[in-house]
């Protein structure tokens, strides 16, 4: 079958590998719609390691068209919400109540592009299918599906580790696709004020759409000095969804003290976050520092989409770019690539009159 | 000074008493709205014990006449917005992190018409006037402002007990004040579905705008089976926020294993409340039974400020009934004592023009 | 095979059933050593309502003896300690972090005697065996071992949900088996006081040695009131491990403002809860009611294990009967079901060399 | 009158100052004993900026020789244990539930030595008396109180940082008498096994009796490699307690995906903390790094005298050297400044017959 991915760090390629082969507990999953993500890019690009070979891809709503002889609650044909972290639910990780992402070790529970080929195929496997697959429920949209898998509990993750309380004044660095996310959750989870650090244009936009009520931009002066003027003191809670390693101090040096930072953006294999002991109170500041992979599996998916069906969000205003039939994934993928100043997330349908 | 109250149970009136004196942390505050409530008119009808000669009412937008001598953040014409709940912060019990409304003993922050007089009269008393008190900021009108006091800060309260996550099922009982506020709350907390129980035509428009998605009624049947049907087994979080003894079985029974009862309701000292063991699972559904007075002070008030200037929340909706004039206070806390079909919440002016 | 167990409510006897199948995720088990446990007695007498040919007992460690086809840590030979609770852990319940007890339904995790045949058999059913069973470590005596399955955890359990802060005063209501353990916990969780609610000498000696400051017996008057007195106004955490419907009430009433009530006893069918309002504040005291059942699977009893490794807790003073040989388990469960007054835990070694 | 303390940065001296005036709400006392901390040799080098002509210490018991006249609690001669945090408890940052010791700003509740002179002075001052001040019971010798007040307190905070579960495995870096707490307060919260992280002869002695199971040595290698491999992959929960800026990273590096680094070190204003992005799972660990100062106030004082009359843990066991008289108070704190290998905790005793 045929996929896109790497053959190498740097060498983006189409390959043809086998047609991957459910085990008893996987489904195997034809794609109806995906949607390419920095992850993938940052893959590409050697931020995770080497890498050779790899189907990349780890956002897909699909059809069921193979299950294994253990798999009781889907059959092939079924439409399905695939988690982009689905967790081997038989491994020890799992029982630790803090987060199932870790399912043996380390973003175990990653397994797209990660350990496997990813959802830009032909086909594509699903491990414990029945803990980790969840029926496309008919009033939603494919692609507002599609975007709870990665983007929508991702950046809702990072409200949750924000552990926001009424009337906290939110801020939310960086407005890509999980930044906005997470500005639409930290309103969804009793936010006063919130401001978004970010400049895109479109990106303002929708964050303002999404709830922020202040924009706050690197072209006007140092953020933190910014942030701090305007909160006169710092934030409540900082939520670090796009940046690089100066970032970390900058989250740490804007946030009250007794303050949370957290983080979901995925630093870079080279980076070090450093911050002045100062900035955190000499340690005695009692300000948080956290940072996580979405959890993983069905339930939680079940709830992103609960929250959907009853109105509270609409995560599809993410997508500025839609994209037709397979061989179109290529084309996509390098929009996500490039990153042109219009592109919040681009997304592929392999199949639309659905 | 004059003040409307009651000279025992179930007899109210006018009453002729001393003005209040200000200790050197308190404040006297001159009210410029006030808002019955239907603890006031229970305190009336003997539901909370025995009681003679008191000014009635905790709900209060002010003007400060008078400061004691540590008071440092307010002067007189300060105006103020004034919680229902005002520790005494040298007391231990605010020393306890679980709440600060019992800074003594059992609601021992709850000190009006409970402890001294209340709000209903030419001239309060406030305690601690630093640490309770939160100036009105220009942007707030006075009656959103009022509504944060007891009724948002309530309703809040109630949903920050049920410890509700994105896109749990969340029922209200009693929508009301109050559970209107839970069922705003509920909302910008991420809630999915919000089942409201209620008939009031009235509520039920409010209780749709603040977010509710579904409303049973007591008269299309058994609110439980209603429920448990409708949600396939129940819902992950139930506010009780209105109702009697019998809710409390009720609630009990529509919420599923390892959910969260959240009462804010105040069950008279008449009742018991009971519950069929296997209704609890045998004590083994791991379903949490909680119900408190919402936090007290200035911090707590600020919040809920915070979220009506930011545009989260308008619970001035809450309104149905405006008067105006001191004298007014009487006809409106008739009004609440009878509780017409219309009725949600009387606000009474005592001054108009600001 | 033979197990023994219930022919029907009220009717004890030794059963002759097939001996149980493993399906590809499952271990067949052969008992090494058992205890009888009152839910076992309880189940005898139709506390959980009708129930026919069942093999009892739910505590056990043995060796395996047959493994399915996707088992990877255990082969037969292996000797291994069974959690009484055993999520499937691909049912979505699991994924719901409050507990994983209830994997698919209320309680839904316990299976055997209450979804199939229990432990005291020739062999027994574990399903999900990699992520249920834990391997003996081989400085854990069995006894010490067969201790965590139940006892321990439960107990344990019982003083999580009590949410116990350093120096806080904690009442445990009965000090059977569960109640000891839930003494021992409350110690290891930075309880100050631990009043010991229980009046069997045997169970006094071990209340103290295991951490109890006082005990206080229902022979020398109402507890509340001796609770309430000796504290001063009530204790900041109660557990009930024993006792009746009165009990629920009176755990309520012995509990200060913003306490917590943990329950891990099992009520029966027939009971109904009840308190009057008054106690619960009105609904106002922020006195959190809890009740469950201990979490599930392999990690938990691996952290039961550590504790005993590190010589924290030693579960094994619980046993005050020992029993010899498989046919023993008829004496034993008749020993726990009559409940002498000299009684805490009766163990059966169906092997006792190893 | 006299007190010891800092003339600047380096120059230690006896100072002359005018005896402290009693506000309202305030008392004056006279220490009984007092304990040099390395927080007060910390601020005579500079450690935390500029200080001139100021009398250090902030760990006392003493005698009340004068109160306020809205003191209600307090009179005269009575013998009070004075935690080294003592909040404003009218300052609105003690409304943060997440912490009071930042009343108003950061650290703002550490009064002593910081924002006025400190205990080791012929009197002393102490805001918010009724508050803040505990009788010190009969039953407890004045040392062990006076090992409550920080030593106590701040290492049994690091351990509520960690938030450690039954039977985790705490690593506690450093075990000068803080981390030494720690250890003992670890093992009272139900962690399984406990590697302290340290060398004096003196400390790893104390560190096995509160508790430690194993020992790890700078001197036998990396840290880091020596509590990975012993644990086989990391800690669950892990406290700093001493160590400098190079620790941070190390604390990351030892601690397993979802587990805890809790600080409650004192790091320099010179310090950087920093990490490879890595070591924290490019943000994506689920590891929190926390680090604050210990809760203020009586409440908190009273928990911890609970659990020594209790006899969960006997802090003076941290005491090494003993000093008599108000002058030894120069030798004692010299003695703190040079560390002799010998030394945990020297106490002066300014009145010793009682």
């Amino acid at each position: 079958m045929r996929g896109y991915g790497m053959k190498a760090v740097n060498q983006p390629a189409w390959l043809e590998k086998e047609k991957p082969v459910a085990g008893p507990m996987d489904a195997i999953v034809r794609p109806i719609a995906i949607a390419p993500c920095s992850s993938d890019t940052h893959a590409l690009h050697g931020g995770s390691g080497e890498k050779i070979d790899t189907i990349l891809g780890h956002e897909a709503v699909g059809e069921i068209v193979e299950v294994g002889s253990l798999v009781t609650k889907f059959k092939p044909g079924d439409v399905v919400v695939v988690p982009c972290v689905t967790p081997d639910w038989e491994q020890l990780g799992v029982q630790n109540s803090r987060s199932n992402a870790h399912d043996s070790h380390l973003m175990g529970s990653f397994k797209f592009l990660s350990q496997k080929d990813g959802t830009m195929a032909e086909f594509f496997h699903v491990n414990n299918a029945d803990a980790n697959l969840v029926n496309l429920p008919d009033e939603i949209p494919v692609e507002s599906a599609l975007m709870t898998v990665d983007m929508m509990s991702t950046g809702f993750h990072g409200v949750e580790l924000a552990e926001i309380g009424f009337g906290d004044t939110v801020v939310v660095i960086g407005i890509g696709p999980v930044g906005l996310m997470a500005v639409a959750g930290a309103k969804l989870r009793g936010a006063g004020r919130i401001i978004a650090v970010g400049t895109r244009p479109n990106c303002v936009k929708i964050a303002k759409e999404y709830g922020a009520t202040d924009i706050v931009s690197y072209k006007d002066g140092d953020i933190v000095e910014q942030i701090v003027a305007m909160t006169g003191g710092g934030s409540d809670r900082t939520i670090i969804a796009g940046g690089n390693e100066k970032t970390f101090a900058q989250a740490v040096a804007m946030t009250r003290e007794c303050g949370v930072i957290a983080n979901v953006n995925f630093f870079d294999v080279s980076e070090t976050l450093s911050m002045p002991a100062y900035l955190w109170g000499l340690g005695m500041s009692n300000k948080d520092i956290r940072g996580g992979f979405c959890p993983g599996g069905a339930r939680r998916i079940k709830k992103m989409l609960e929250m959907i069906k009853n109105g509270r969000v609409d995560p599809s205003k993410l997508i500025t770019h839609r994209f037709y039939g397979f061989d179109a994934m290529e084309d996509a993928f390098k929009l996500m690539d490039e990153k042109p100043a219009d592109l919040i997330k681009p997304v592929v349908f392999i199949e639309w009159d659905k």
